[in-house]
């Protein structure tokens, strides 16, 4: 409706003054002088960094520990970042005092300095994997696995030594592909964009109709966005209450994790990726979970012991983590592979050529291409860095820290890393999902069978996850940060050292948070039942116990699937290849393999959410294909950043133990007249 | 309004291109012939009406007997009328028998026999007043109550004879008010302008722009709200689940009814009635369920007895009641003798002027009120009609079948009467609520005090709440009726013909099929918890009951407070007209003390859902007032008719035993946690 609106009125404008052009953003901030990369790195920067990470390391360490569940912290970074540059530069113009301008560049970096920091108190796993070495958590499991070399007493130095050796290595894993990710394969990674476009907003002069109509856009859509999760807490006391309990397609549906689970976060995410990927996902959730693992099910008691817990992956969530990890790799590699051959034949055909580079169209594209390759980082720096870092960490971590994990276990880490880095950004620039932890668990379960039990195989394998994951979950964000900086023209070099520089405060700051807040505040923290149960410690510690039984403790068949999903998603790339070099029309058609892994694992009701978000942007392409573009953008970044920016007072909410009111209850008919006999005594 | 949508419009295109200008509503009509009133009322219409007529008593008797809850039939009254009739001219057109057209007339006509006939089945009682004077509701109250006078043996002869006495009189009532109300004061009736709005759709020819535009629109919407419906109903497996359960604004205020219960009919009418009232509504709700009702409840034990049930009229329910009315009677009172006296003042200075008319502008207004005053029912028998109906019940009704109600008492209602439809009719005109059942109550409490329990008041106050029912309800019906008609450029001769026609099958057609399908197959029908409670029998034999000991039942202050706001809503219509007289700006700030009366008994829900409807009118006029003129009527109607033709399949869905499986349950988070400890065992 708000569309027609609209269309009558650019109609009747455009009818009115056929002259005044509408401004593309980078039209917009062409008067603005773009600093160089050393001038976006300000002292004032790192101080607002420091402060915003210090307060998000000790949120996400708390929620870490309490609930396991972290809220995206981006947008809020971004904003806040924004809030006290301005007011510094307000008091500083009011009192006369000389200082820089603030531009969006400088806001950027601020936002990727905090997000690496408050991403080292998530990598650092206090409350997964290095909780699961300690005592606490030991004796919760069985006695075969309390022994000496399968636990480990946490101490200041060595979480700060351990931290520090696998912390940086990760910059530099994919950091020489990013100019494939981001220009060649132009990927999307919707909340980069979502957050460029609200630091875009930010700074746009007034004035600029276009644009001032979609920031707008943005604002209205934002704050609905904000007020329907605030909203959505009151209702959500306890885990399955609220609106993301909703069996939007009946139980059995939402028993197969298909229902709508009212994310806008998503639904702003199916805004802006294509509709490819969307489809492709919403494939995926009906293979596996419509299809597969119902089949599987039936085999419960044969092919895996029956009654397991629902995270036991010797049961059903084997298949489902492994199946989709092996279909990851299948697509990653392929790609990794494929851009690795291309690269060294389009070299040696020509020098000036290219690297898959499509003709560069619009203004905004050539103008950002040009500053994105401008301050280059050359690739002897990124390459050398990782080995000398890669290194450093393969002779002192065994020596130093943990003797069961052998100098060779890490040296294979490191060989093996820079790719599932690059599959993990490659699905998050496509699905916007990070699936770093469950690399972490394909580390447990490879290091913890090779070690085994009686060689300390627990810790080995949960010290693994720790280097595996740092990397894989370093690797995306960074990734998902150079995007913002491709839209915000903010230089790769001042956002490369503002992670380097973030990461070094994250490192500082989290043992010392973790340690001086909550380990020793907290006796009884990782205890079942407990104020502070960490869920996620007894969970990575009982991955890791299983991985030790080796192969054998995979359920029946699990191998061979993902054998065969491995190969399928290799056969679809091949064909997708084929088809392209003959310009077959169906190509449109094929699925991509990486995006329908995601939901093998997590289900259906995001691949919904995100469907959502397509449909919507179907119906407005089909009624005005220009409004769309200039608007829905706008619109996906309102509804991605409002949710994000809930996440604070969320966090606030629960930091204060201030618990929601109600809860909004699913029941079934039966079940209800029971629980309306029981309330009435 | 719709003068005003079709000003703009016309002015909005002229802008736009002189030569290409939109058509009004009637504009687009102006080809089609209004047939003569006689031709409007066809066989073929009346067979049909009969038809659904039957169906639709079925209906509503079922529901009556089970829940008492029954949806609007309108909307699903003009569809199927259309359906049936469209079907009937196209077999004959494929044989090619001759055949009238068919035009919008006669649909209105058959939409309004339909109403008649169900809202008999409705006012006829057999599963209120009339099952309450029942022994075997008897039997479940105090034996006190339980004497021969006190209860009456149903047979069909005199369920056949009452009907048959009562029903017509309504009809006649205030049928010389039409012109006053539907041209004069222009009151909105919600209900029966979205029915005309859907009318019109029906018939409009393709090829008028904006009128297919607007069609597309009400399609749209309809559409949306008739699955929207659909899915709330899965979600409803019983009382206190669902949407309609929803405590939006916390439980605290879901207590005190403030809650926005995603009724899209109610925001659908808040978008076409005036922002006033539903400010006024919301005023009302405020002062009555936020202030009032809290105040008074501080004195439960000391005003009435502690710990009645809800809906025992001693207790704080009576406040409600009681005050409700007495504000609604003040109101209409002023109303009506203002209008009389400003007729008669009018008279007197010219015969040219009309009553209270205002210069006719739009060209719609101009055809629709030359249709509406051309074919007039003479006042001579509409007043004439009463007495002689009313004369004939008063001998009748007493002497044949209830003796302890006297001729005297009917005397008295048949004199009241016309007022309180007025005030009904008026009210219903501004807020769409009909209260007739209301009504209902305040002539049990009068008769039942009147004769007292020795004398069987109870059997008289029953009857008495029958008699004032009727007419109340059908007058409301009739002017409802009367704005579809005019929107329609439907004669109301042949409207008022077609409601005596439909009064006429339904008289016929409502005992028999009570007698025949219900009360003789369910033995057991009434009592509770039986599959058939009819939950208001007992209901109104206990306010029947209560009203025998006189005004001593009433809680204290009660009538105090009756009195004070019978005055207060007289004050503020006599402030109104001293200010407009001066012609003074805050006229507008003044509250409609009706529409503030209608939430004082049902509390603050609807009045927040009008409130929505009203905000987004407000957006959208702020956006761009032509379109949203054009639009939001539209919008409106297709949110009504949605709602309302959800209730056929739920009916359907009712009456086949067919319940919701699931129950969306609000708990409070402590008593979460008890279910959840229940639910796990």
């Amino acid at each position: 409706m708000e569309m027609e609106t609209e269309e009558k009125l650019e109609r009747l404008e455009d009818g009115k003054k056929a002259g005044e052009k509408e401004l593309t953003v980078e039209e917009i901030f062409e008067s603005q002088e773009v600093p160089s990369w050393r001038s976006q790195l300000t002292i004032r920067s790192i101080f607002v960094s420091a402060a915003l990470g210090f307060m998000f390391t000790f949120i996400v360490t708390k929620l870490n520990i309490t609930t396991g569940v972290i809220p995206s912290l981006n947008v809020a970074a971004g904003l806040l970042g924004f809030f006290f540059i301005k007011l510094w530069t307000s008091v500083c113009e009011k009192f006369g005092w000389p200082h820089q301008p603030f531009n969006r560049q400088e806001n950027t970096v601020i936002q990727t300095c905090v997000v690496a920091v408050s991403g080292i108190a998530f990598s650092s796993g206090y409350a997964s994997y290095m909780l699961g070495m300690t005592k606490i958590i030991a004796d919760q499991g069985p006695a075969s696995a309390n022994t000496a070399n399968n636990v480990v007493t946490l101490n200041l130095g060595m979480m700060y030594g351990f931290l520090a050796l696998i912390s940086f290595v990760g910059l530099f894993s994919i950091l020489s592909l990013r100019k494939i990710m981001i220009i060649d394969y132009k990927l999307i990674y919707p909340s980069g964009t979502a957050t460029a476009y609200l630091i875009n907003s930010f700074h746009t002069d007034k004035g600029a109709k276009l644009a001032n109509k979609q920031i707008k856009t943005l604002s209205k859509w934002l704050a609905g966005s904000f007020v329907w999760a605030f909203f959505q807490w009151f209702f959500t006391s306890d885990n399955g209450c609220g609106f993301t309990a909703f069996p939007t397609f009946g139980p059995q549906a939402f028993a197969r994790k298909f229902y709508f689970d009212f994310s806008s976060t998503y639904v702003g995410v199916g805004m802006i990726t294509p509709y490819s990927i969307n489809l492709s996902m919403l494939l995926g959730s009906i293979v596996s979970w419509g299809l597969m693992w119902p089949l599987i099910e039936l085999h419960e008691g044969k092919w895996y012991p029956a009654n397991l817990p629902p995270n036991n992956l010797s049961g059903i969530q084997g298949y489902r983590v492994f199946i989709a990890i092996a279909m990851i790799l299948g697509d990653g590699l392929f790609q990794f592979i494929f851009v690795l051959c291309k690269s060294v034949y389009n070299l040696r055909k020509s020098k000036d050529k290219d690297v898959g580079g499509e003709p560069v169209v619009s203004y905004d594209d050539k103008r950002r291409t040009e500053y994105f390759l401008k301050d280059q980082i050359p690739v002897w720096v990124a390459v050398g860095g990782y080995i000398t870092l890669a290194i450093l960490s393969t002779i002192c971590v065994p020596l130093l820290i943990f003797p069961s994990l052998k100098w060779y276990h890490i040296m294979i880490i490191y060989i093996v890393a820079p790719i599932l880095a690059f599959c993990n950004s490659y699905g998050c620039g496509l699905t916007d999902w990070s699936l770093a932890s469950t690399y972490g668990k394909l580390a447990i379960f490879v290091f913890g069978a090779w070690v085994g039990l009686d060689n300390g195989g627990i810790i080995a394998a949960l010290a693994a996850c720790g280097v595996m994951m740092s990397i894989v979950s370093t690797a995306s964000d960074l990734m998902q940060d150079f995007k913002t900086g491709y839209l915000t023209l903010a230089s790769p070099r001042s956002m490369f050292f503002s992670q380097v520089i973030g990461t070094m405060i994250g490192v500082a700051l989290s043992p010392v948070v973790f340690w001086g807040f909550f380990y020793k505040a907290y006796p009884d923290l990782g205890k079942d039942g407990a104020s502070n149960p960490a869920p996620f410690g007894a969970l990575y510690r009982g991955i890791a116990l299983l991985a030790t039984q080796g192969l054998s403790a995979l359920p029946k068949n699990c191998l061979k699937l993902c054998i065969g999903f491995f190969f399928f998603a290799i056969l679809v790339n091949i064909i997708k290849q084929v088809m392209m070099h003959f310009k077959n029309k169906a190509l449109k058609y094929l699925p991509s393999p990486i995006a329908m892994a995601v939901p093998f694992y997590l289900g259906g009701y995001y691949a919904i959410d995100m469907c959502i978000g397509s449909l919507y942007r179907y119906w407005r392409e089909r009624n005005n294909k220009a409004e769309a573009d200039a608007f829905v953008p706008a619109i996906a970044s309102g509804l991605i950043c409002g949710d994000s920016l809930w996440g604070m007072p969320a966090s606030a909410l629960s930091l204060m133990n201030a618990k929601p009111p109600m809860c909004m209850k699913f029941l079934s008919r039966d079940t209800n007249t029971k629980v309306d006999a029981f309330l009435n005594g």
